[in-house]
């Protein structure tokens, strides 16, 4: 699956984007982000996206979790949101 | 639908038993807040409840989307976050 990793400093409109161009080609798509302000782009970027589907008849559905990543050889917990398009 | 608030100094544990509480008795729930700080908190939250609900085999999907609120006379944009349990 496609994974889009959200910083804190990504623009939630060219997140959103992405998202919409993912989910239009493969239906679901992995958001990793890690700290609150990461997740903040992250959601709005959800959010925006689904403006991005819905002329298409996609609506999207999220799946919410914790995951360990290793960033510059430490391990650090973000959040991963799967992102379903659905008819 | 119960609304849940969740602030930046929530506690995850316990709002994630609030979410697994309502999903229990009425299958959903919306999730809602305002800033960063607050936003962070109410992912971790639904992401623990899926532990919680998943024994009764619940899992939790959820749409995320923007909605306007009035705190002391003054509108602001928050998340809303509306939380389906799904057998």
């Amino acid at each position: 699956m496609t994974r889009l990793k959200v910083a804190s400093k990504s623009n939630p409109n060219k997140v959103a984007g992405a998202i919409a161009g993912v989910i239009k080609d493969e239906g679901k798509v992995e958001i990793v982000s890690i700290g609150a302000g990461a997740l903040n782009q992250a959601v709005k970027a959800i959010a925006i996206s689904r403006g991005f589907t819905a002329p298409c008849g996609i609506d999207l559905v999220c799946k919410i979790g914790f995951i360990d990543l290793e960033i510059d050889g430490n391990e650090k917990t973000g959040i991963i949101i799967i992102v379903d398009g659905i008819k």
